[in-house]
């Protein structure tokens, strides 16, 4: 009897506590729910997949070297001793800042005290959205599955037709913007296609693979010191990579890309060029820039809203220099953590304080044994390099078991040249843009 | 020059050889390919997956026990060292057994000399095909994702329900059909409900989670020893699960199943009742049996065909004492290696020999810590006979990296009772029957 009644007096309490609402469960939610774990309120973390993915080795699983279980992990799971926090898979589309309330799935409606919108971005295309269809970008597991079944299936239909200039084509693969997700794309393929595939085909020689990457800018890996990028660039000539700078893609088609005059025949065009923030930032009626991210205040709130927090690849704010915070896990893990922090404070009647960005420095890794890395005026490249990227990438990866099976596909996949996970799958609707076979790869 | 007159005369001899198709990359059709390796012929496998599927432990991947890709390996990865094979992706849609040739994706026809069919079977509905949108079948990895997202849905769909009513239909699990598969889904439920779970829900106690096993039948694993199936019974009803024997399922809708004339709510039923044989066999004008199964000759070639064989699960073919060999892994094995034995026997002008089955035994996990095996007259249950299920099934799946990290993953799930591959991947198209709030789990 006692126990019922301490139990239903926890209830209450818990029931009159401040609600917080958090939408998205990568970094930046994430880090934010963590931050409140022992904090006085109720939360309630919304996503619409039943997963928390880590972005920065997705490439490797569109490009067959991880399994998406690999880089996942149940949200639900990671908050499971977490007893102040609910989550609940559902698709938030509406946000009413004034009336402090979310919608859910178009049907549900739910009232927050401080909400938290960490709900990232998409890839964008500058306009051209009906370049999706042809050119699949890399933000999930979804696209991650789309990109690797045509990776795949290219293959299979070069060692199907007796054309030769569809064959050239289909070997043909064309790599869209050259930040650390486009050259980590590109800089995979070679190897796999020089030496994981060439006993696998009989009628193709995989060897004549060629893969292209394309740059409107000046250099790759913009964000990086000029002799990182310049490092890197040799490290993907010699990989065979061709690196095409300051050329705009014009026009992208089911079997063609052009490159400024230039057309490309391919049937492989990967997308890491641009992104468009959540649309969830635009019903907030708060300024936002170009590319649809909120500009926040100091403390990372919603101008005129205090208790709104937006942080992640979705909120725009400033450096000391004035330049705004990449879009990186560290910047959506600094951000959800400040925001949490902010309600705490408020709770504890304190005042809010500055986000301060701490730029922990860049890496990318550009194929086998290679990549390159800048920590403040510190620049390195190279092996040992490589070994740093992926220490430090097993490190921050969620999840016991994760690290454990990441460290196992590497080490195969080191030892016998091979990516472990070349499965397509087909319930990828397929665009017969791809294959032109229809049917080819229907279970 | 006396090098490329080689090659060349290397070429005409390999254009020269009987050429032999094989339909089909599961156990019978690799068997047959691998028989041949060093046959004087040359081999097209052909199959509408890039990979081979060990679908003994595909339950496992429906369950979120292992991923997809540690139960599968690429067919042309399989064969890469078989020089005198092509491995093709393609649905084959016509044989015309007169003309000696196939049909690939209703496009492009091959000849053949001599054709190994080993397309297998798909689930059947015994006339009730309406009932597949409903309850989704088990025979490869499109279905085991289909099967893996309705049940891990069902708890969200339960956590996020108000309805108590509607929370105990999430919450129950029906599975028809009670041989091998039906039997070992229906165990791996009740634990991972009742322990994994637990911790991860607020709003709903999982381990209030019902598990039905169906059967029309008068026994579950009716292939094995009388007391075999009673002990494996018991298991099950240890564990939980409700087992209805003699109750054919009456009808299925998308909120309910009818066994006889009750009436369960539920939204997830898995089907594991009856198989379809491939529907090439159909095309054959061979007798077939009920299931479609063509009756082939004592040396598995088709009547009148001597250049024709049919293996694997598309095959009837009686043992000694009348009964057909049954449809497990080891049937397929055998029968793909005869009928490639055959051919090398035809090309050495040796006589045909009839198939002889040998039945290696039966074996079944249910749950946890127990199993069930029958070899002859050996009969085993209890803990170590689940050591011999898992210890068989890690020796025979194909492919070194697949059993290191299928032995990673239950490891992982032995100590920590957390099944390992939590990830609803949202391709899947979702039906508005199991679903009621749309877009749940679109990505």
């Amino acid at each position: 009897m006692k126990d019922m009644r301490t139990t239903s007096a926890l209830a209450s309490d818990s029931a009159t506590r401040p609600h917080v609402i958090i939408i998205g469960g990568g970094f930046g939610g994430l880090a934010a729910a963590r931050e409140l774990r022992n904090a006085p309120v109720r939360i309630t973390v919304i996503d619409r997949n039943n997963h928390h993915t880590f972005q920065p080795l997705l490439y490797q699983v569109a490009m067959a070297g991880l399994a998406p279980s690999d880089i996942t992990v149940p949200i639900r799971w990671r908050l499971r001793n977490q007893a102040n926090t609910t989550v609940l898979l559902g698709d938030v589309t509406g946000v009413d800042a004034d009336a402090h309330s979310i919608t859910i799935d178009a049907t549900r409606t739910m009232r927050y005290d401080f909400l938290i919108i960490a709900s990232g971005a998409r890839h964008g295309y500058f306009g051209h959205d009906e370049w999706e269809a042809f050119a699949p970008g890399l933000k999930d597991i979804e696209d991650a599955y789309r990109i690797r079944q045509r990776f795949l299936l290219a293959f299979e239909n070069a060692e199907r037709t007796v054309n030769p200039a569809e064959r050239a084509a289909y070997l043909t693969f064309v790599v869209v913007g050259a930040g650390p997700t486009g050259v980590e794309l590109a800089g995979t393929i070679p190897n796999i296609a020089k030496r994981s595939f060439v006993k696998d085909f009989r009628n193709i020689d995989t060897r004549t693979t060629r893969v292209l990457l394309v740059e409107a800018g000046a250099r790759i890996l913009s964000t990086f010191p000029d002799d990182l990028s310049a490092a890197a660039q040799r490290d993907l000539i010699e990989l065979g990579v061709e690196v095409r700078l300051g050329t705009p893609v014009t026009r992208i088609e089911r079997d063609a890309v052009w490159i400024g005059d230039e057309r490309i025949s391919t049937h492989s065009v990967f997308w890491a060029a641009g992104n468009v923030a959540s649309p969830l930032g635009r019903m907030l009626n708060a300024p936002t820039d170009r590319a649809g991210r909120v500009k926040v205040t100091p403390d990372l709130s919603v101008p005129g809203h205090s208790e709104l927090f937006v942080v992640g690849d979705l909120c725009y704010v400033e450096r000391a220099d004035g330049r705004p915070i990449p879009s990186v896990a560290p910047s959506a893990n600094q951000t959800g953590t400040h925001a949490a922090r902010m309600i705490r404070q408020t709770l504890a009647k304190q005042p809010r304080t500055a986000f301060k960005y701490f730029h922990k420095g860049d890496l990318a890794t550009i194929g086998r044994h290679k990549a390159v890395a800048a920590f403040g005026r510190l620049h390195f490249n190279g092996y040992f390099t490589w070994f740093l990227w992926l220490f430090v990438h097993l490190m921050y990866l969620v999840g016991f078991r994760n690290r454990v099976s990441v460290l196992l596909q590497w080490a195969w996949a080191y030892v016998t040249y091979q990516p472990g996970v070349r499965l397509i799958s087909g319930h990828v609707p397929i665009d017969d843009a791809v294959v032109p076979h229809p049917n080819v790869a229907h279970p």
